[in-house]
This record gives structure tokens, sequence and C-alpha cells, in this order.
């Protein structure tokens, strides 16, 4: 575990204020990234109460790990985990339980043993969305293994290569460079020549051709925190199309960018990337950025559905992208931190 | 879409004799794998009905990949996704609609609109626990690039070089014979010293050091299909305990392997491995394997829940291992497939 007890308490306290508001007295936690923002473990099921927290984790773990829960200070009581247990421990209170968006099953199991049907919430997804000092730190030593990466893709991509290689030779640049895992589920995204306007393309064993553009989309994993960028790299010399949309996208990464501030209704940033690209003659097919954290994505969403609004504390991206079925595809992405007096840019 | 057309039509045609088979006369299905197993594709909401499926895409890949559906045989029916348009298309049948295990919220949305709550079902992971001969040619060639990565890191790891590095390297050659992905959503794990204990370490910048033993965990994806398979690498020599552990996991498995047959209770493989363990003088902290196919672990899992039967055509990891809090851990882990007359083992 490599967070600070004192990051644990100030979250645990925030997400009891949390509970709090929204009347409730205990929340079951299960899912990965919250329980490694309220624990500091990959691993375990917790219930934070107004009055008390507990962390239940196989044996195994306890024992390897019992360093960790010497310290006197470690916030939450842990025990060994056993799904019965769990139950147990819920049942045996009076209480108004939250739990998270689980699976149908599992929430079915739970509320048969409960005998009521307890509501979801997003309280720990939404108390991430504002990072602390110590979580910027961490976003920002991320953002530089991803830079470092991305360094070397633009060392690396050249007519010949295969993406696939080139792909090789960028993760091995982020392991290296101490990023915890290769980015991503599927590894770095590095497509070329018409795969460019697939939007998920996979590196593939294709030729990178002269003339012709390479998407690569890739971050790092540093103490458990993620990062996000994504570059539109020519190689050789462009046609005017491919050029002027080029152009295009990279102003406009930077111009949105530019309009941020807090206060402003997060959907209002997708709504103009979307109304420039329109205005521009094509369609906009993804949502403008997504909050990053202990994962890649996470709240909040920079779409049109987005009920959020800017502020301090908030690590986002910013990617817009223009696709043309068959032909190429463009995109831009950078991470920005918005700071109590200006947007800064992790990713630059 | 690399998945031939008549693997399509006949998944469709198992799946309608499971819908048949239920009672039901529709399936919403929307899980990665199971989208995979039946469209070929990657993304996607589907409703595989009795007399005729449906498939709904975003409107960029249709026209990126129309090519895909220009082919008059492609069974299902394509059409532009929106999740609104799939409702009415529920909402428009007098049916008996089965739906996978998805998030409370979803399945809320969808009993809400529905105005019932249909039943939850695992048909489609069901019927992924048998492999067709072309699934299992797919295994193999996953399974050979796999086993090029541990070449790989029986020839790197070594004394001085740190978990990482060594990490770099292996991920690199998995990429360079073929791999679709890195392996796992973390990588491989490369775990050395007393980190070997802890079952989901992570590559660390910690030096691999002389005696002592370094436990490699790695997989590939090859056109969809995955593999995975572990061994525990000595590095110098080893003491009398973990030299005995180690002779005894690794005959423990092979011996597991060799007990294998059609029509046995997938759950005594487990309590096998598991009493010879406890025989011994030690826990099992983990299930001794799982199925593996179009996602790293799917059905069935090699555990003494699983009430599954040993059948034709099954592909499954046996992993036995002994993990001894903050000393060591000692794992082994090979791929199998149960054929008509024999186990073969795909990882050796």
């Amino acid at each position: 575990m490599n967070v600070l007890l004192s990051e644990l308490e100030s979250r645990l306290s925030e997400i009891r204020e949390g509970l709090s508001a929204e009347g409730l007295t205990h929340l079951l936690v299960s899912k990965k990234g919250n329980i490694c923002y309220l624990t500091g473990m990959e691993t375990g099921v917790a219930v934070v109460g107004l009055d008390e927290a507990v962390l239940w984790l196989k044996d195994l773990y306890i024992e390897h790990h019992s360093s960790l829960y010497l310290d006197d200070n470690y916030p939450l009581d842990v025990r060994v985990y056993d799904m019965g247990n769990v139950f147990d421990y819920l049942k045996g209170k009076k209480q108004r339980l939250g739990v998270e968006n689980v699976s149908v099953n599992s929430y079915r199991e739970l509320a048969d043993k409960l005998g009521y049907n307890p509501p979801t919430t997003e309280i720990v997804e939404s108390k991430r969305m504002i990072k602390s000092r110590y979580e910027v730190e961490m976003l920002k030593t991320s953002a530089s293994i991803a830079m470092k990466g991305m360094d070397k893709a633009f060392e690396v991509v050249r007519r010949g290569l295969s993406e696939a290689e080139a792909a090789a030779e960028v993760e091995s640049e982020l392991r290296h460079n101490g990023s915890e895992c290769p980015p991503f589920r599927q590894g770095i995204l590095l497509a070329s020549g018409s795969s460019t306007a697939d939007i998920h393309a996979n590196p593939s064993q294709e030729k990178i051709k002269d003339n012709s553009m390479v998407i690569v989309d890739l971050g790092a994993k540093y103490n458990n925190y993620f990062s996000d960028m994504t570059r539109t790299i020519t190689v050789g010399s462009l046609g005017r199309e491919e050029k002027e949309i080029s152009e295009f996208i990279h102003n406009l990464e930077m111009e949105t960018i530019d309009r941020l501030e807090i206060g402003m209704p997060v959907k209002d940033i997708h709504d103009f990337v979307e109304r420039e690209i329109i205005k521009k003659g094509y369609q906009f097919y993804h949502s403008t950025g997504h909050g990053v954290g202990l994962e890649v994505h996470e709240k909040p969403s920079v779409s049109s559905d987005s009920s959020d609004i800017v502020r301090e504390g908030m690590v986002f991206t910013i990617e817009p992208g223009i696709y043309i079925p068959r032909k190429f595809g463009v995109r831009f992405e950078d991470m920005v931190y918005v700071g109590k007096k200006n947007i800064e840019v992790l990713t630059r």
C-alpha cells in the first residue's frame, strides 16, 4: 500500500459526509477503483459506516501484507473475507445501506439476504472527481511517464515498421520508465492508414505506409494512477484534406482547453467541440473526454449527458477527433488539471 | 472480423437450442466476450431470437466495416445503435426475453421499459465452454505465442535485472510474435523473492536476487483468443524448503493433468488438488483453474463451487500453487484441451 494514511482518513471522512447528505448510514464498497481509493488495497470488500469502517480481505493478503496493518493508525478494521461474514455484519445492524451499481445477480443475492432493496449510489465516484494535492502529484508523474512513451512513439513510428512492432517499442519504453502496467486493457492504441478511422483499432501486423497518419493513444500507471494522451503523427507528407483536418483538430483541442473555466457546465465543453466539428461538415462520434485517476475512465464524462460543473481539483481529458470511414482519422488528447487559478495541461 | 461465417451460424443455432430449452424466445446480449462470440465484433448490442438475430452498432462502425456486411450471408441483421431503438424492438414483441447478468442499474432501466422483470441466463457462457475445432486452432496458436514469451522469460530472468525490466522484455517478445495485446489487464505477472507469495503482485522496480524463485504468469491474444500459463523459474540454487515445494507443485500439476477424463465432475479436480496441498501441510488459496477462450477467465471455474462435468471440447487451466506469506510462492500452470481420446496440453 503506497497511499498516505492521512489521505485515507480524509477520503473516509468525505464519504461519511456523502452518506449523511444522502440519508444513509453505511456504504458497501466492492468496485476495484473505489476499494483502492478508500483502502489503498486493490482487492477486498469494505463497508464504510458513519462511525466505523471494515475491510474484508482474503487471509493470504492479511498475512502477506500484515506489516501494513500493524500500523495502529490504519483507519479500517481488517477482517478475514467471507461473503457470509459481510452479510452477517450488514444484517446485524439496523441501518440505511447504500450499495454501488453491482451486477443484478449480486444485487439480488444481497437484497434476499437483507430482506429489502438497498438504494444504489455513486458517492465514491463523485468524490473521486475532485483530486487532492497528493493525487495531482501522482497524476503528474503518471503523465510524465506517458510523455516519455509518446516521445518514443515519435522516434520509432516510420514507414515499413509494423504497427505491432512500433507498439512493442512504446510499451517497453513505458515499462522502463516506471509504468506499473501496459496502458489500458488492450495495450496502447497505435493505428496507421485507414485504421486511424477505427476508434478502437488494435495494433496489427500492417506496415506503416509513407505519406499517412498514425494515431497513438497511450498512458501509464504510477502508484495506481493512470494517464492518457493521444497524438496523430505524420509520416512523410499529407494530402490537402488530411492536413486541413489535422490542423483543425489540433487547433480545436487547444481552443477548447483555453475556454475551460471553473463553474462552467461540463456538458458545455462537449457541446462546443461537437458544434465546431459539425460546423466543419463532419460528425463527432465519441464524447469529448473523461476523468482520469484510479481508473483510465472515471467521472466526469465530458459529454452531452453530463450534469457536472467544472470544479477545482478535477482532472479530465480533452480529445476531439474526426474520423472518415475507410479513409483516415485524426485525434489529439491531453489531460488537464483544473487548478484554483489556471488550467494546467499535464501531458504537454 | 476474422471469424468464419459458418462458425457464427453454428453458434447462433446452438444459442437458439439453449433458448428453447429454457423456454425463452429471445436473448439480449451485451457482454463483450459474448458479443464477440455471437457476432465477430468487439462492440455492439445484439438480440438473438428463435427466428431472427439483430446486431446494433454505432454508425461509424457500420460505415467503416461495411465491407463485412456486404456479405449477404452475414447471419445478423445490422442496424444503427441507439438504446431506445433496442428497447422499442424488444417492447414490440410478445416474447419471453432472457438477459445476461448486467449491472443492476441497466437491468432496472430495461425492466422499467419492458414493464416486467426478465430472467437472467448464462446460455452463451455455457455454450462457450465447449470449443469448436476452429476455436481450438485459435487457442493453440495463442498458446504457441505464449510459449515464445515464456522462452524469453527463461532467457532474461537473472540476478540484478528488475522485475519491470524483465517484464518489458517478455511483453515485447509476445507482441513481436503476434500477440494482439499485452496479456491480462495488468500486463504479465513477474514476481521475484517474497513477492512470489503475493498472488496478484505486479512487476516492480525490485531487482531479482540470486538463489531465489521468480513466478512468471503470462499469455497472448490471437484472433481474440487468449492463452494463459505460469512457470516458477529458479535463479541460482534454492534452499531445501523452496526446492521441495517447487518439485511438489510441479509434480502435483502433472499428476492432476494425468487424472483428467471426460465425465468427471470439474469440482473433483479442484478437490484433489486442495486435498494434496493440505495433506502436505499447506493451504490452497485460489481455485485450481478456469476456462480460457475469448476471455482469459471464463467457464468452467475449476473450483469446489463448480457443478460442471468435464466434457470433450473444454479448454481450461490447471494451476496449483503454494504461497507462504512474506517468504515465497510457487505456481505452475498449463492450458489443457479435452479431446475425444486424450487430454492435450496446449502450453507445453
